[in-house]
């Protein structure tokens, strides 16, 4: 069930075979400098997502540039992290159901796990999970600074839960999840800014109504690439959980970005594609469509052609629009940036590191597919 | 790199993790029957495309019901399907570049295989990779007839990629494939069968223009699941490659179909998820998002709950809105309707098969992210 990676280490680029994913070590390895580097003299650590790579190849270049762990969203994407070699995992989400609790409680035997909570059925759930286990268990209570989506609200809610926590015997309370996930691909500066402010207010609110409660709350964790800096200088949040930035995908691209204080991260991800079909004027077709670049976040981007657009997905085949004089022959390479970089990496076993036209290395992906 | 699946046999629904994709078995059995009874009399043969799928055992199964081998869209899906026990796969795809068609002339040693062309260089790289293996591939040639992506124009182009076909020393020429793809989503009945009428005129041309040319050509090869009776009354297509009859997704299910004469397929594929939040006023978050159900044609729909609507997925998450009396709690659990079927089968590594609320079996996925 596992398939031969498109490459071997020492080919040429020109050899790779398509589609897959290719990282430029080069841009990657920037990428992965650069964040740590803009939060120099802030009293902020960072643990990036590892939903965007699920390489614990990366997890472990993020922890040598100064991470303290990193994020998961899933149990089974965090064993296959500890797996790796992580010792240090947040799951930035609820978990909820016999089986993963079960698993969740096995995995906090062997590493440092934090996970989220907005439910107090599902505190119950843990607490007895943790029991039954033998484990205690670090729970954060995720609190909805605007996403709308998972969290309770800012202010009583929390405070409620938190006691909860505090009075059941195998449970920690260990500190608030508040991140702002609409906010990340908010296109101008001033909004996102605007957004962020309002949940560190959130989250000072909540602070003082848990302090007024005998309850000290001084973990805060959030952000992502789009915003990271504003939480990073609020003095309210302690850990970042960008994830994107190694990559840059197309549509963070399209955020503004000057003004943010935010560095230029580059397009390091590429799904590396062939033309196999150039029978139509104006037009070629790629043997890379939909099972090769998630277009959940619009179309890839043709790299290095701005005059070629990619307007079409299906399942195994992308078209390609000339506008101008640009013409591929059948059997021309050529590079991708995906719309989307998460769920586009979901859909391969191996990224294949490319540096000075050619692989480097194979990273296997190993939490691909890791749902439960 | 393999996960664990989300359930085991024996195990009652309830009890089976979530996200996983569920094949309700009497669905599927019924569907699978009910495509090869609605050709019964009919000069045409099923050769049900794998894509769809991806899993030998679901191959086997059409096969027993009466199709004659599968199509593939990638030379791995093909191995896939070979090293599963298929002995007869038409890669319904143009194939390109070096590695993969040493790969090709490999696998057609150990089975019959058919492959696409449309592309003279293409041609004289397959003449020259078969020649290298001690092979004769056989080669169809692809004709656009509507769906505007691969493909010669009807007519005279197909005749000249013939006679190189005929002339290369180590390929046969062995027929059309015109496959109308756009026509298979077109929601009104006339509108599709319109289409497949212009098709069947573009290869009733182009075989007479290969008759005059002194090459026959009797095998004609193409449909869907949105058209496939159309093209099996047409007296010009020899075999069909409906893949998603077996599933029938959210995105078909849109499409008319009284007064097409294709019978009503039954929805068999879900995705079965959990509800991990329920804090807000008239919504309800589930464990599927993007990396569990492809939304290219759209969001994923609610089984078993008309009033309850999938409104937005982001990578981990789906938010569910009511429409009216139904809530959730969080720890329920519910069936979704994918979008599109193909993209989605493609995240998972398992079928967890369901017959009267107990798993009566686990399928393998074994061509999931067969891309190359």
């Amino acid at each position: 069930m596992s398939f031969r990676p498109a490459a071997t280490v020492g080919m040429s680029l020109a050899e790779v075979d398509t589609p897959c994913l290719l990282l430029d070590l080069d841009a990657f390895e920037r990428n992965l400098q650069r964040l740590p580097d803009s939060l120099k003299g802030l009293p902020i650590k960072l643990r990036p997502h590892a939903k965007s790579h699920k390489c614990p190849e990366i997890a472990r270049r993020q922890l040598a540039a100064g991470a303290v762990g990193v994020c998961c969203q899933k149990v089974s994407e965090a064993e296959a992290m500890v797996d790796g070699g992580i010792g240090d995992v947040l799951i930035a989400n609820e978990v909820v159901g016999a089986a993963k609790l079960k698993r969740l409680c096995e995995l906090a035997r062997r590493a440092s796990i934090k996970v989220c909570v907005d439910d107090a059925g599902n505190v119950r759930d843990l607490d007895a999970a943790a029991h039954a286990a033998g484990v205690t268990l670090d729970l954060l209570i995720e609190v909805d600074v605007g996403a709308h989506r998972c969290g309770v609200a800012p202010g009583a809610p929390a405070v409620v839960l938190a006691k909860q926590i505090t009075a059941s015997a195998n449970l920690r309370f260990a500190g608030l999840q508040a991140y702002q996930g609409t906010a990340q691909h908010v296109r101008k500066v001033a909004e996102r800014r605007d957004a962020i402010a309002q949940a560190v207010a959130d989250v000072r609110h909540t602070q003082q109504l848990l302090k007024d409660a005998g309850i000290d709350c001084d973990y805060v964790t959030g952000a992502g690439t789009g915003s990271y800096l504003f939480e990073a200088t609020s003095s309210v949040y302690r850990e970042l959980q960008a994830g994107s930035y190694i990559f840059m995908d197309a549509d963070y691209a399209r955020n503004e970005w000057t003004e943010s204080g935010i560095p230029a991260f580059e397009h390091s991800l590429f799904v590396w594609t062939t033309v196999m079909s150039a029978t139509m004027e104006g037009r070629a077709v790629v043997d890379a469509g939909l099972k090769a670049s998630s277009v959940d976040s619009g179309m890839p981007r043709v790299a290095d052609y701005a005059d070629v657009e990619f307007v079409k997905a299906s399942d195994e085949h992308g078209v390609l629009q000339y506008r101008s004089s640009t013409r591929f022959k059948v059997g021309d390479k050529l590079k991708l940036i995906p719309g989307h970089c998460d769920p586009t990496v979901n859909l391969y076993d191996w990224f294949v590191c490319v540096r000075n036209g050619r692989v480097e290395a194979l990273w296997p992906i190993t939490a691909r597919g890791a749902l439960l």
